[in-house]
C-alpha cells in the first residue's frame, strides 16, 4: 500500500466556501470578513454580540515529550474535532498560526497530517490573513518610536545601554541577532547595541494571544517595559505613547481566523506565541469565541504536557477564566519506543519491552495533568508499523494507571479513525467530571512558583538560582509583579533541562539562568538553558527549492 | 459655509459590496478574491482569460511641480474617473498604494480628497491587502539568504564589503539607516556594514510594478544584483537561489486590488514604488488589466510631470507597451501663485499677476508632455478662495499655448464637478489624436539619455558628471545594460536640482552625484542630490495621537 503525502491530500481537498463553514457555527455572512474564498475573520461586532451565551466544553490536546518520531498533536486535535462532528456534535477546533520565516529554513509545517488536516495549507504557511505581519508592524513601530524618542531629546532619560525592546522580523536571519544601530552620524541618532528576534518571540504576539478585547490589548501593550532610565526605573510602552497606534495596527489581527478541516468542519487558527519564552497557545479571543459558538472546542498547547499543558492551565486558563473539561494526551508507539531507548533507525521492528519502558514518560504526563483536577484520555496515534502487541502494551500501561488509552487512526481514515475517542471525550465532558484548579495561587512568591512547577511537574529535586536571579524576583515582587504566573523556558525534549534525558527522570536539578519580566503579557519568564529567539537558516535552506510550478502551484514548501 | 473633512466624508461613504463593483467591469464573483467586504484582488486566472480583448483608452493624470499649496493629482484622477462614469462611459481608475510607515510620522495620506476619494481609506493607509508586507517578506528572505550563503562557506566568493542588497522595513526608522550586522561571534556570521530602507524603496517593489506576469516577475527578481565578488563581478539573486521562493511570497501580491470611489466606481489600487529611485507608477498588471475591462482607464504618475510623466512615458509605457491617448496636467490657482513668488501665508488674497507669472511652470509641463506626441488638457482643480479673474488668467495662458484648461470642482461636488473635463478627455481619446513615442530610443548611450532628459524636460544647459560616473555608465553598457531607460532621482519641487527654484528656470546644470543599476527592475537610477531611502519620525510623530475611539473607529491617522 502506498500513501499520499500531506500536500497531495490537501490539494485534493473539497473545500467549501467559508460562508458555509461559518454557517455551521451560525455566524451570519456579514460578520465573516473573507480573505479569499476559504478564509475569514469573525467580526469583533459579532463576537461582542455572543458574550452572554453559555460556554461549550473545552478539551485540551497535549502530548508526551516530543521525539524525532513525531507524536501528531495537531493531527489529533484536527482528528478529534472531526470525530466529534462525525458523531453529531457541534464542535470546532482552535489551533495556532504558523510562523512564516521557518518555512524557508527546514521543510515547512503543515497543519495536521494525512486525512486530519486544516486547509488551505499553503496560505496558512505563507501570509495567511496577515496577523503576523500586523504584529511585526506594531512591534517595529514601537522600536522606531523608542529610538526616535532618544533622538529628539530623550525626555524620559532612557539609558541607551538598557533598551530592552529589541526589533523583530518574521524570517530566520542570524545576521540580525546582534547588531549596532544608529551608526553614521548625528542625523541617525545615538549608536547603541540592538538585535532582532523572530516575530513569534515578540511580547506583542503573547499579548495578542492573551488579550480579551481591544481595550485589554491596549492596556497590556501600554504595560510593556521597553527600557530603563538612568535611575533604573522602567520605561513603559505607554511612556513612549505607542500603545494607541499599535492597537490600531492590531485591530484586524485581533479578530480570529476561521478556516476548515478536510472534512469541512470549522477550525479557528489564530495566534502563535513561542512555547518557551511565551505560553504557546492559540489566542484567548479565538478560544472564548469558539466556546460561545460550539458545544465542544478542541484546542492544543505547545510542546509536551510538561511545558504546554502546564502553561495552558497556569497561564491561559487562569488569565482567561477558562476551565478544561477533559484533556487528551497524545502518544505514539514509536515515541514510547524512543523513550524506552530505541534509536530512530530501529523503530520499524516490534519491541514491546521498549514500549513498556518508555511508557513512564506518558504515565508522568497523565498524572501531572490529573493533578490539575481534569480527567485524562490517552490517544494512541496509530502508525502503520505499530503492532497489536505494542499498542496493547500502551493500553495496558495506561489502564494500570487508572486511565484509558484509545487507538486512533485519523491520519489514515479521518474522523472514522477517531470515533471512539470522540465518544469517550464527549462522555467525559458531558459528565462535568473536571474540578480544575491551577497548580499554584497568584499570591505565592515567584520563586516558590518556580519550585512548585519544577517539583510537581518536572519531578526535580531542586531549583538552582544565584543571588542575582533571586534578588530580581524579589524586586519584581516589590514592584507589584509578584502575582504573575511563571512561564518556564526549558528544553521540550525532557522533563529535565537535559534534552537527552528521556523517559521520566528524577533526582535532577533545574538551573535558572535568567529571568525576564513580560509585564504586558503578564508573566515572568524563567530561562533554563539556551533559548534561541532568532533562528538561522541551514546550509541548504528549503527556500532554494521553493517555487511555482507551471500550473501555478507552490512546490517545495512542505 | 463649512466643509467636512476628508475623513468625515469617507466615513459617510455608502460603499457597495465589492462584488457589485467588480460586476461593473464584468468580473465574475468567483474571480474576485475578497479581503473583507469592500476590497478584493482580481484572480490571475481571470486576468489570463481576458488577454485577447482590445485595450481601452489610457489617460494619464500628471501635474505641475508640487508646492505646499497642493495640486490634487490623485483627487483629480478620482474625479475624472467618476466624471467619465457620470457621462455614461465604462471607466476605471488606477492609482498607487500608500506606504504604511510614513502614516505614523506626519499626518497620513488619504486617497484623493473631498468628494473625490477612494475608500476604504483606513484600510488603504494600514495593511490593505498585505502587498507591501509580502514585498517586505520577499526582500527580507533574500537578505537572510545572502548572509546565510556567506555564513556557510561563501561559495560565490561574495566580498562582504560589497553586498549591495540592503534590508527593508515599512516603517520610518532612522536608527536602521546604517548598522553593523552579524556581531556577537562565530555563530552569527561575518560582521559587516548594512542598513535598512523603507519597503517602497525596495527594487522588489519596482519589479512587482513592472512585471507583466509571474514568470516575468521571477525572471526580473533573478536578475537583481545583490553583491559583488572579490573579482568585482556581480552576484545575482539567481545565484543565491532566492528567486523562486520570493515569487511564491509575491504570488498573491501580484494580483491587482479592486476598491471603489465614493461614487461606487471601480478603482484599482496596486503597487507604490518610490518616484525618485524608482518610476513611481502603479503596477503594470493593474493598468493592463484595467485596460482589458474598461473603455477608459485614468491613471496617475508620481510628483510633477518632469519626474512622474517622464518616467511613465519612458519607463512604464516603453516597457509595458502602453500608449496614453490623452494627458491631463493638474494645476491650481494657488500653486500658480506660489510659482509666481507668493508665500503660502498670502495665498488667500487675489493676485492675478502672480498667477500669470507662475503659469510658466504649467506651460513648460504642457509643452514637455506634448513632446511625447500626446494631446494635453489642463485641469484647474478649483479651491474655494480662487477668484474668477485668477481662473481666467490660467485659462487664457493655456489657450495662448494652444491647449485647453478646464475648471474642475470635484473636491466639492464629486463627478458633477468634472463633467466638462470628462467630456473633453473622452472626445480627445476617442479621436485617437495621440502619436506617442518615448523621448529617446533604447539604443541611445546612457549618458546621452540623461542629457536628453535634462535638456528636453528640465531645460538645463548641461549635465555634470565626473569620470567615475561616466566610467560606470560605460561599464554597464559593455555588460549589456546600455539599452535600459533612465530613472532620474532629483528634487520634485523644481525643474532644476534646486528645490527653491520655482517657475520655469533655464540656464541651470544637472549634477549627477551617483548612478545605480536596478538590473531586475530594468533601469539605471541617476541620483542628483540627496535621496532619502529611510525617513525618520518627527519630534512628535502622528503615531502618538493615533488610537481607536470608543466606537472602535480610528482617530488621528489622517
Amino acid at each position: 500500500m502506498t500513501y499520499k503525502s500531506d500536500i497531495e491530500i490537501a490539494r485534493e481537498a473539497q473545500k467549501k466556501p467559508i460562508q458555509e463553514i461559518g454557517a455551521k457555527l451560525d455566524i451570519p455572512t456579514e460578520h465573516l470578513l473573507p480573505y479569499g474564498h476559504d478564509k475569514a475573520k469573525v467580526s469583533q461586532e459579532f463576537i461582542n454580540s455572543v458574550q452572554d451565551r453559555p460556554n461549550g466544553k473545552l478539551i485540551l490536546v497535549t502530548a508526551i515529550n516530543p521525539t524525532p518520531a513525531g507524536e501528531g498533536k495537531t493531527t489529533t486535535t484536527v482528528g478529534l474535532g472531526d470525530g466529534l462532528n462525525r458523531i453529531g456534535k457541534k464542535a470546532a477546533i482552535c489551533i495556532r498560526e504558523a510562523s512564516l520565516g521557518p518555512n524557508f529554513g527546514m521543510k515547512g509545517g503543515a497543519a495536521g497530517g494525512g486525512y486530519a488536516q486544516v486547509v488551505p495549507m499553503e496560505d496558512m504557511n505563507l501570509h495567511f490573513t496577515g496577523d503576523f505581519h500586523a504584529i511585526t508592524s506594531a512591534h517595529s513601530l514601537l522600536a522606531a518610536m523608542i529610538d526616535n524618542h532618544i533622538y529628539w531629546g530623550n525626555e524620559q532619560d532612557i539609558d541607551i545601554r538598557r533598551v530592552v525592546w529589541r526589533r523583530v522580523v518574521d524570517m530566520n536571519d542570524r545576521a540580525l541577532r546582534q547588531i549596532n544601530v544608529s551608526l553614521g552620524g548625528v542625523a541617525n541618532g545615538f549608536p547603541r547595541e540592538g538585535g532582532f528576534d523572530i516575530t513569534v518571540a515578540s511580547e506583542v504576539m503573547a499579548i495578542l494571544c492573551l488579550a480579551r478585547d481591544l481595550s485589554d490589548l491596549q492596556r497590556r501593550l501600554g504595560d510593556m517595559i521597553v527600557a530603563y532610565r538612568h535611575d533604573k526605573t522602567p520605561v513603559f510602552c505607554r511612556d513612549i505613547k505607542a500603545d494607541g497606534a499599535m492597537t490600531v495596527l492590531l485591530k484586524d489581527a485581533m479578530q480570529p481566523n476561521l478556516v476548515q478541516t478536510l472534512e469541512n468542519n470549522p477550525a479557528f487558527v489564530h495566534g502563535g506565541p513561542f512555547a518557551n519564552i511565551a505560553h504557546g497557545c492559540n489566542s484567548v479571543t479565538a478560544t472564548t469565541t469558539a466556546l460561545k459558538l460550539a458545544d465542544y472546542v478542541v484546542t492544543e498547547a505547545g510542546f509536551g504536557a510538561d511545558l504546554g499543558a502546564e502553561k495552558f492551565m497556569n497561564i491561559k486558563c487562569r488569565k482567561a477564566g477558562l476551565a478544561p473539561s477533559c484533556v487528551v494526551v497524545v502518544a505514539t508507539v514509536r515515541a514510547m519506543k524512543m523513550n524506552g531507548g530505541v534509536a530512530k533507525a530501529d523503530l520499524g521492528a516490534e519491541n514491546v519491552e521498549a514500549v513498556k519502558k518508555g511508557c513512564a514518560n506518558l504515565g508522568r504526563h497523565v498524572a501531572n495533568v490529573k493533578g490539575f483536577g481534569v480527567p485524562v484520555v490517552v490517544a494512541i496515534n496509530h502508525f502503520v508499523t505499530d503492532t497489536e502487541a505494542e499498542v496493547e502494551a500502551v493500553r495496558a500501561y495506561v489502564a494500570e494507571q487508572g486511565s484509558e488509552a484509545i487507538l486512533c487512526q485519523h491520519w489514515a481514515k479521518g474522523s472514522e479513525g477517531t470515533e471512539a475517542l470522540a465518544r469517550r471525550v464527549a462522555e467525559i465532558a458531558d459528565a462535568d467530571m473536571a474540578n480544575f484548579a491551577p497548580l499554584y495561587p497568584d499570591e505565592m512568591p515567584l520563586f516558590e512558583k518556580i519550585e512548585t512547577i519544577a517539583k510537581r511537574i518536572y519531578h526535580a529535586d531542586e531549583v538552582l538560582a544565584d543571588k542575582k536571579v533571586r534578588d530580581q524576583l524579589r524586586a519584581w515582587e516589590e514592584q507589584g509583579y509578584g502575582n504573575l504566573p511563571i512561564c518556564m523556558a526549558k528544553t521540550q525534549y525532557s522533563f529535565s533541562t537535559d534534552p537527552n534525558l528521556r523517559g521520566a527522570p528524577t533526582g535532577h536539578s533545574v538551573p535558572v539562568r535568567e529571568v525576564r519580566l513580560s509585564a504586558g503579557a503578564g508573566f515572568v519568564v524563567v530561562i533554563c538553558g539556551e533559548i534561541m529567539t532568532m533562528p538561522g537558516l541551514p546550509r541548504v535552506p528549503s527556500a532554494e527549492a521553493i517555487h511555482l510550478n507551471e500550473a501555478g502551484q507552490i512546490e517545495g514548501l512542505f
